[in-house]
């Protein structure tokens, strides 16, 4: 018999793991939902010719391609199949893939906006939350199927959908007890200018790529790579001025300003981020915006603002990233569209919350009952008192089985009822029932309408 | 430049037919939960060989099975690697497969259930709502890929969880405003009785495949059929006033005890369904339950009662179907554990609603506003009312660009946005706001405060 098990890589989520990862899904759904973006799914199969290619050479080797039986059979003739059945018995009879599994939810949206451009009333304003599927090898947090949690706004060069974005951070944020979040803000044109005013001849990527390491290897460490790049020190040294620069506001726009020496790229860097601060105006935030002008995340992608979340103390890097770009239509030949948006790690999440155990109220919204009895009479009353508590939406279940009382109570306790009934004689021939809180072990003597009652407070 | 598409047989769900979809699925879900059911999630990739010999011949052949390319690399030599590349240029190197996608939610669940068995406290009752992928020529209302809504109650043989599905059925059809479904029920063991009683020398599978056409080759072609197979006329006729029988109740429970001549495998099916109708007290129910004793779906699955469920003159088969299996973990080992359930059919349902038009409240649970403006200072202003709506939790977009009115109101109805509420000078000085209903054309004249409270009536 063969001993069951899920391929590595993969996660089966009982019960309490989908409780909290709902919490968490449901929250980021909720405040995508209030800030209009629309639902999408598209189909966890894609043609492989949507997919190849859009993820540089990495990615193309980790994707997974699909087979059926029925697309063999159509594609080899008898000859062939006979050859290769002989070289390697018992295995694949070779053809062309066609089809490979959802890499990212990005290229799919990409390519159902440009496959239905003429449906779209653009802006489109679109989340999707679904998984995704990569053939890496698995280790601590890296999963070969994961779910993403994602939402755009294409059609669109407004500033009004960075504020939106980050008004969503603040939300979802708050809403999962994570208020001390720090979204880090960049623009792409901040970078260029840096490369321009810094006079380096390398490209802006691997200026980027230095960057990027500055948590790796420090302050020192980026400064000796850029003076083998040919740096002078004293442009390193104001170059480090700019990155340490933190705050967003008028002030500070001003002073970029000068300090870019009214470089034109930094000028529409700061424009933009004039716009942005305008449409924030003073509405309140618990979460720290930060502008950090060394921050890229994938470069080559984004074209203007740059976003990344991270919540401090947690040992955990960026639990959302995100950007402005102009060219996500382009692989499909659908030019000159704009867009942003932002995606966040469900996973990372849920390992925070998980660890500093910050679940909020996981058991507030989940009311449920347990009816208890000793024989079958007592079970069919239980059954009839059920239907009641069903009838206000209250989640119920009879036990199902002829089990001694203490063993019923061990299994609610097991699961995650709220509180259990149990019905004797007594309760049958008066209609007095007794709730009992299975959190705090309090119990309260009630009728049915009060039973009720007190479950909905 | 490639055309964007997505594979033969799948779907994109765009905004609008996901809100319908999801009026579907969070109503069975709802249900499921306040029947004390479990969430789980397995993953959509499922190791190869827990696939395979689960679903028949024809089942192994519509697997989808999946490659990545690192598994390539690891499984296959370089001499063979070339000898193939030589035969089939710019195909796969063949290997063997080790992982396929996921054909339904019950060989899953089995797999978790008999994975996890010690830490499960039995009963378990889980809900699964994910897609499935079969390998099958796609058709009106066949995909390859597509939603199955699954409640299953595992390890305990008690009638309490048909009752439960039968309460189930009753309260998802009738949120769907399906009250005229019916729900047919049988016994696996009445359909064995047949067997024993008719004296057929032939398999209970053979008889109930017969059966199973009466509804394409009618009455007189069973009797056909039967009476090729050896029965007689006057026996035939028996089974005939057997099958006819519609109601469940306690005296035609003691009709059939009769007219099954005490046979010992109908007095087992007429314990059960005595039990059944216990539980079921008579407590009200809109849907109709229906007797049916020629129903059969897929018998050597089940082992005792069997449901289906149909939405009448819909044109339409079955939207569901469920019923008891005693040996669902047997095939990973696990023997002796009873269990029950039942599926629906997302898109079957979704069908019937959508082209009857019965969708429930779609707009009424979906109250949004967008936010129209004449210039930047209007538009500012509109991101403070749609900041303070949103504490409200109201979906509101501020529209993003600078177009005139009419095309911002264009776009909002387009949408699905429910209000609008155009900003200019005479609003942003009196505070005063003209919240209009998109759907009756209504507007009134309202403080920000009054509008929420509009908003959330």
């Amino acid at each position: 018999m063969q001993k069951p098990s899920n391929p590595q890589g993969t996660r089966d989520f009982g019960p309490e793991v989908m409780r909290k990862r709902n919490i968490i899904l449901d929250t980021i759904q909720g405040v995508f939902k209030k800030y209009a973006f629309e639902p999408l799914e598209t189909p966890a199969i894609e043609n492989l010719s949507m997919l190849t290619g859009k993820y540089g050479d990495e990615g193309d080797k980790l994707l997974y391609k699909i087979r059926s039986n029925r697309e063999i059979v159509h594609e080899i003739d008898d000859e062939k199949a006979q050859k290769i059945t002989e070289l390697f018995p018992d295995r694949w009879i070779p053809g062309k893939s066609k089809l490979g599994l959802r890499y990212d939810l990005t290229v799919p949206f990409a390519r159902f906006v440009v496959q239905h451009r003429n449906e779209i009333s653009f802006p489109f304003r679109r989340y999707q939350i679904q998984p995704v599927w990569r053939a890496d090898r698995p280790q601590k947090g890296r999963f070969r199927e994961f779910t993403q949690c994602d939402a755009d706004c294409i059609g669109s060069s407004s500033l009004i959908h960075e504020a939106d974005l980050i008004h969503i951070y603040d939300e979802v944020f708050n809403k999962l007890g994570l208020s001390k979040a720090v979204v880090k803000l960049n623009h792409r044109k901040f970078l260029e200018a840096m490369v321009d005013e810094l006079s380096l001849d390398f490209p802006v990527s691997r200026f980027t790529s230095t960057l990027d390491k500055l948590d790796k290897i420090g302050k020192d460490g980026v400064i000796n790579e850029l003076i083998n790049a040919g740096v002078s020190e004293i442009k390193c040294k104001q170059l480090f001025e700019l990155i340490t620069i933190s705050d967003l506001n008028e002030t500070i726009l001003d002073k970029l300003t000068s300090s870019f020496n009214q470089n034109a790229l930094a000028m529409a860097a700061i424009g933009d981020l004039r716009e942005l601060v305008r449409f924030l105006g003073n509405s309140p935030r618990s979460i720290k915006l930060e502008l950090d002008l060394s921050l890229a995340r994938g470069l080559d992608y984004y074209t203007g603002c740059i976003f990344e979340a991270v919540i401090p103390d947690s040992g955990i890097g960026s639990v959302s990233g995100g950007g402005r770009y102009d060219n996500l239509t382009d692989i499909f030949g659908l030019k000159d569209v704009s867009g942003v948006g932002i995606s966040f790690g469900v996973d990372r999440i849920y390992e925070i919350l998980d660890s500093q155990n910050l679940w909020p109220n996981a058991n507030a919204n989940n009311q449920s009952v347990l009816i208890c009895h000793f024989d079958q009479e007592t079970q069919e009353f239980g059954v009839r008192v059920a239907q009641k508590l069903r009838q206000s939406e209250i989640s119920v279940l009879v036990y199902p089985d002829k089990k001694r009382i203490n063993k019923q109570l061990d299994f609610a306790n097991s699961k995650s009822f709220s509180h259990a009934i149990v019905i004797g004689q007594d309760e049958m021939e008066s209609g007095i029932l007794t709730l009992k809180d299975l959190f705090s072990g309090d119990q309260m003597k009630l009728s049915i309408e009060d039973c009720i009652s007190q479950l909905k407070l």
